[in-house]
């Protein structure tokens, strides 16, 4: 395997800064050629400084001469704002994008990275979410992998090598079910961000925190498997294993089931889609059989948690639907770590933008940029932001 | 995909039946080329009137006046022996053997059609056992596949396709536990024959079915397992897995772990081993995560089952052990079957042939042979047979 020069988009992560973590395991294989950071510019200038790679971006603009000046003295060009970012994208100086800026805005720079044919590792669902339609003919087109990092796409895709023309009948995306599994919604209405952030096996950013706390994040799941396995609204199945431990599965038209196991550490499926099609040896910690020994399952409440019903609904309809849910649901994560919002609230939003905003069934690119700024702007209104 | 012509060897037992199932469901896929029985005369010509294959061969010569006079108004070719049966193996007439006879008789029909290059599906274990060093260079040297059919083995193949040179760091080989998990010495030592015959879980033939209480079975499939997977002795583990979800485990060197999951069903890794490496549409009934929908894992009791600290011991020591093992274990069991001797004896009466047969580190095939024989002879000396 010759050295993979790898552009991670989002650097300054949960994910961006474990990609760095396998980069610096495996210098043999990997090196960092862009880095990429909305706002933390202090992390950004010592990744930079370890990792030297070619190019360094902050989105924000204010803190570019920060960044420009502590990297003065080396080789690394610096670059600044959302645009750059995009540009940075399509600059044919690398071998894989790890798309790993949270939310709608990692939509743009991998769209940049398809085009001039760029494999991606996929850490951003909103992706798929919002344009997965797009996403997937385009890199059909282009003839380009999209890996997915997420750990329960990792598992299908796992579960998928060497299988080739054999038939999926379903797959089953497992949920841990987040911190407040078996609630009832008497006891979310008084649920505070701080305790909505402690994931019980997960250790994630904010935002996806929240997404799984509510069960949002394994319908944006659901979709994002729709557009990477091709698969229809039934294929798609939700199992709650509050053990983690099985990571998903995919049942074959024989009936055979295959699942893909471990400890929850994103190191691993962020490792495979970087290394993929090979699999490099490391000393992550090992899941025993023992710790947990039982593993359970059981169907989710989505009468409870209603953001899962109401991604299902969105998956079904198609069209737009994905990304009025998606840019709603972002206003109503954010608005809820800004304690603007309760977390029964979130729903609400979601909700009452899904009723608003003009369905589209078969959207253009512009179509969608369009729904997902209409949505924001009814989803603010409505917490009055 | 075109038509597959199957050679059964052993079409009246267990396997033997499911797959003339398959090739009756799947007519267009497959055809039933050779079928072969050792003494079950009625069945073995209601299959061939059913199937009408090229060849049938009735290994006990008693009863091939029955069969040929059954069979005198068809064009099917009718044979009878053990010679006959080998020489059928090595006629260029099909293009897979489905090895499905019982035990070390197994052995000499799979050499001969891995001599024509036919590609294998081994339901005989013992086959690996007895000889799997000289079965697997002589598949290799042929360029043929041998795809396993014991479900824990089709486990583990399924997990290995697509995963080209990824190293395995170990194999999780479950175990139901069979009839007697938790169960003592002092509750064993009465077991009678009809008592053992009751899986909870798999429905197979009798020698089988004892070698799963004793956990025997459990330590064939992991020299078995040796030898199929290339493994060392430290890379073969065995965890009891009550419920029979999850049919085996592969733990690649990153760390990840694959399963293969269903219904204990032996039809489904019978059906892939015939389409391998496509899979067939089926309404096999399908694991729906809710029952059992608590899957649990626990190390087996090899102080209270001996059985299968011997058989560990016999891989880890290599050369003719394991040959050894496996002839005090058939003549044992084929004593308790007739109760000659209780359920504990049948260890005693592969533990003491295991200390007194002469150890040959690299035998050669008539070595083995010889090997088979003394074993018996010594094995059936202690139950005065």
């Amino acid at each position: 395997m010759s050295q993979k020069r790898i552009a991670i988009f989002g650097s300054t992560g949960s994910i961006g800064t474990q990609a760095l973590d396998v980069i610096a395991a495996n210098p043999d294989l990997f090196t960092a050629e862009i880095l990429t950071a909305q706002t933390n510019d202090t992390l950004l200038i010592s990744q930079a400084l370890r990792f030297n790679p070619n190019i360094v971006v902050i989105g924000d603009e204010r803190r570019y001469p920060a960044v420009k000046e502590a990297l003065a003295g080396t080789s690394i060009k610096v670059f600044a704002g959302e645009a750059a970012i995009e540009e940075a994208a399509a600059m044919d100086c690398y071998d894989m994008m790890l798309a790993a800026i949270v939310g709608y805005a990692g939509l743009r720079p991998t769209l940049r990275a398809i085009e001039i044919s760029k494999p991606i590792a996929l850490a951003n669902k909103e992706t798929l979410v919002v344009a997965g339609d797009i996403i997937m003919r385009k890199a059909m087109e282009k003839r380009i992998p999209i890996i997915p990092v997420d750990s329960e796409h990792s598992a299908i895709f796992q579960c998928l090598v060497g299988e080739g023309r054999n038939k999926i009948e379903k797959i089953v995306l497992t949920a841990s079910g987040g911190p407040f599994l078996g609630k009832k919604p008497n006891f979310l209405v008084n649920v505070k961000k701080d305790h909505a952030l402690q994931h019980p096996n997960w250790s994630m950013g904010a935002k996806i925190t929240i997404d799984s706390a509510t069960l949002m994040n394994k319908g944006l799941e659901m979709i994002e498997a729709k557009w990477l396995f091709n698969l229809s609204y039934e294929q798609v199945q939700v199992m709650v294993h509050p053990q983690s431990i099985i990571h998903s599965m995919v049942q074959f038209e024989d009936g055979s089931i295959k699942a893909q196991m471990g400890l929850p550490d994103m190191k691993l499926p962020i490792q495979y889609a970087m290394a993929f099609p090979n699999r490099i040896a490391n000393d992550f910690p090992r899941y025993d059989f023992k710790k947990p020994a039982t593993l359970t399952f059981e169907d989710p409440d989505i009468k409870t948690f209603r953001n899962l019903a109401l991604a299902m609904e969105a998956l079904r309809l198609g069209g737009n639907m994905p990304c009025i849910l998606n840019a709603a649901n972002e206003i109503a994560v954010y608005a809820f770590l800004k304690n603007r919002i309760g977390f029964l609230d979130m729903t609400e939003v979601v909700e009452q933008t899904m009723a608003k905003i003009a369905f589209i069934e078969n959207p253009t690119l512009e179509e969608y940029f369009e729904t997902d700024g209409e949505a924001r702007n009814f989803a603010a209104s409505l917490i009055h932001m």
